[in-house]
């Protein structure tokens, strides 16, 4: 059936010109930025009359509805290669996370719908280039988080095995067991309330020497983000540096090529008055015997 | 009336020298000054003789109307043009706020009348390079910014979803309504206090994964703002280094240059020496028969 | 003995070429990763069963084991050569902190032991990389460093002198001695409750005027602080900024010499075309009687 | 008396040859780290035994002499050439301050005494260096350190204004008068604990909006503050910058230079042979009748 094949094709390239016009992103924009008011009014549900509840609802479901149908025709367009995209991929769960039925019911189902709004990251131009830029600084760092992940997870360890076998229930909620150790070490890093709410209360449960191991641990913890933070620094300088630095060498190579150029007009000039000389030469000479 | 818009104009021109006048100009100054003391003394007014701070009193309002004339002075020299300046906007709106009858009868209206004093953002020189510095910086921060906001507007509705629906005092006050949870939101990022104001109260209240939610949120926010100051720090040294880079070029162009020209000359030199040549054998030649 | 010499150095590079292998290297890797785990799990040691327990231990003595004669072999391979490394230091007393008898007992002992996952800092080659980086920033900061402690041991001093003859517990734990009152000041430092958790308590013990001695240390300290930050930065950058200027300067030079020889190869030519001009004028001179 | 007046610039340049010798500075450098000890041992007076306080206190009063009479000495070589340094000055005072009788009565006197150690600072060559950095690095600020100061009070004014006329001791401490509201938003500025130290007190206080004032403040305050640290890093940059620029503008004219006279020769040499030309010619010249 080549016809209905051709058929098929006409219509997805259709599809495809509806899909990528700039009335159609317009028109999704509008929706996601409708969908997130309307998710937060329905945070008032409880003090709003129960009809204006529903009917914001069935027109949450309705958005849902449409995105779904979006990402539908994107499929049956690009089929494939829709999943070639990483925000393809965010666009379908985050959609489909909000299709599961029932789930309404779960606070934290709910909440996950609203990952939605979150699309607007890659359909409005200019955060989608403030998004990537963020997503493109993250393997520079990753080497400098393995490091810090590595200290905290040894720290981690630590703090579990010499604060952890004890009866006080308060050392026991920061350094009981390994996440918690974790999750008090990462407290200790942002330095909040690191004294009185950390420290202080590991000291009091008979381990004098804590603030050794914690002040330690604030040291290199500091050091390696501060560190963390040059890195990046210094790499966004340098990719533009390079750019700056490639953008003087043309200027300079230009510049030198322009006088080299003048340079070798200037003695093409001297060539032909030597030639000119030699003809002038030969001339002589025929007129010699 | 053709004379009387001369005189006008006449007399416009004799106000507009006076009021670009160095003297005016440091009155002006001096008299913001002398009101940041007033007002900074006054805030001491139930400590005060009832009579010293009726004196004060009026001399804050004596001084708000030579501001008022100030602003209607330039009104009549500038007329529309007046307007096109933010900063006299800014002194039409401070100082109008100070004049609005009655607005000493409310805290909120006495306290606005002490942006007067901010004028000196721009009067003194110094602080209004400074000033129009930082706001030229905020362009920059815009887009990041949006981003930032997007992610606090998704994660307060989330967190209302999650954690508001609750008896919980603390937990409501935290995450009772929208912008509760966006100000408690701030406040994770801000770092101050998050674990034991914030986080442990939600995990207390039977939500004892709740700290995924929010390690994620510090992550993802602690690293948009990184980006952000990154972003900046870069934009500022791109401008440095072109105008470092275009000096650098006009030094460089003109060394080139000169040397051309010196080869140039040099090349000259050969030119006259092949052409003094040909004469000699053009003289050679007019011997020969 | 000059055979035993040489079968011993036989061995020894034999010994050498296993050790420097891959694959050596892969399954020390491994063995680290999993001894990292085998200690996560014996935090739990309470709730497991009591063999899993003796199992995991006995996992973990065997892993111990395997590590000291990994380095007993690259002390027989490279001697005292060993020892100037100082990862090979660190993995010295690291591994035979682990091997002391009966250290079980005590909790920091059994703590110490878990340094040894630290070893992947220098046994995974990214790793490496960033802890060496880090290392050399440490030089650059002493000189800022002892400032920063000078001025901490002198606040101490300071502070131990004006605050520390009291009965009030709280500021006797906070600047009772010189060591508290270093911490205490080193946690002003961070910023940390700096306000209500130490300077409020100093004030209500009869020291009005003590928030102006920590305004001033908070100032100092911060400025020193930023100015530590800004220095790793510039010198980060200046590292990156020679290197492009050496960069640049090689393909300006290249350039340079570039457009040289070719004005050579035309000078050359033109010399060439003289000199044939001469040649000429001999073959006329030749011709004349 | 010309005799006397020689003899005595003898001796002082005698005494200038002294004072300026590494053994006398290295002295003085020794003397001020034992004082420090010193005067560290002496935080713990009450629990030493009487005598050993005793030997230290006139240990201390000997080394404060030894301290004035260097700077006697510095006075009689130098004289009123010695109050232009800086450092000279800030040694007087430090010095002086600990000779005031009687000052031992007061502990802030005695703390004041603490200072002398601070004189490392420009003894040890090192610290001279990094204090000197940071001390030229102080001008580039205070243009923006202005700005904040006058935010700062703008912002105390108008919170005492609104918020210090309550009863609420809590508030009253917060923001009574304007040192206190001033002292307030210092605190807010650091972040620490700003919501529930400070705002929330203010909100349950009856000023439900307060959040308001203060996250502005803490918008602008932070965004200034990191637009100082921006405006050093570019300064320091800057310079760094200008000497890198130098240098290569210094090697690239170099190596013009260079390419300049190897060109200049080449012509040299093409006019030489032109210059061989003519006399060939000339000859041929000779020859012709």
């Amino acid at each position: 059936m080549p016809r209905a094949t051709l058929d098929h094709e006409t219509s997805n390239s259709e599809l495809e010109r509806i899909i990528e016009r700039p009335w159609f992103r317009n028109l999704i924009t509008g929706l996601i930025v409708f969908n997130a008011v309307v998710l937060g009014i329905l945070t008032y549900r409880r003090e709003l009359p129960g009809e204006f509840v529903s009917t914001l609802e069935a027109l949450d479901q309705a958005i849902t509805f449409i995105f779904a149908i979006e990402i539908a025709l994107k499929l049956i367009v690009y089929r494939f290669q829709f999943f070639k995209s990483g925000w393809n991929w965010f666009d379908f769960i985050v959609v489909g996370l909000s299709l599961i039925p029932g789930s309404g019911a779960f606070s934290v189902m709910r909440a996950l719908r609203v990952l939605r709004i979150l699309r607007l990251l890659h359909v409005v131009p200019m955060m989608k280039r403030i998004t990537e830029a963020l997503l493109k600084a993250l393997p520079g760092m990753s080497a400098i988080l393995a490091v810090l992940a590595l200290f905290t997870y040894v720290g981690a360890v630590m703090a579990t095995n010499m604060f952890g076998n004890t009866d006080n229930e308060e050392v026991l909620l920061l350094f009981g067991d390994l996440p918690r150790s974790a999750y008090s070490l990462f407290q200790v890093m942002t330095m909040d309330g690191w004294r009185f709410e950390v420290v202080e209360k590991v000291i009091d449960d008979g381990h004098p020497y804590a603030w050794v191991f914690f002040l330690l641990f604030i040291f290199i913890a500091s050091f390696a983000i501060l560190n963390l933070f040059i890195a990046l620094i210094v790499e966004a300088l340098q990719q533009e540096q390079q750019a700056v630095q490639a953008e003087l060498m043309a200027e300079i190579e230009g510049e030198i090529e322009e006088t080299a150029s003048e340079a070798h007009a200037d003695m093409i000039d001297i060539l032909r008055a030597v030639e000119a000389l030699r003809e002038e030469i030969n001339e002589l000479k025929s007129k010699l015997p």
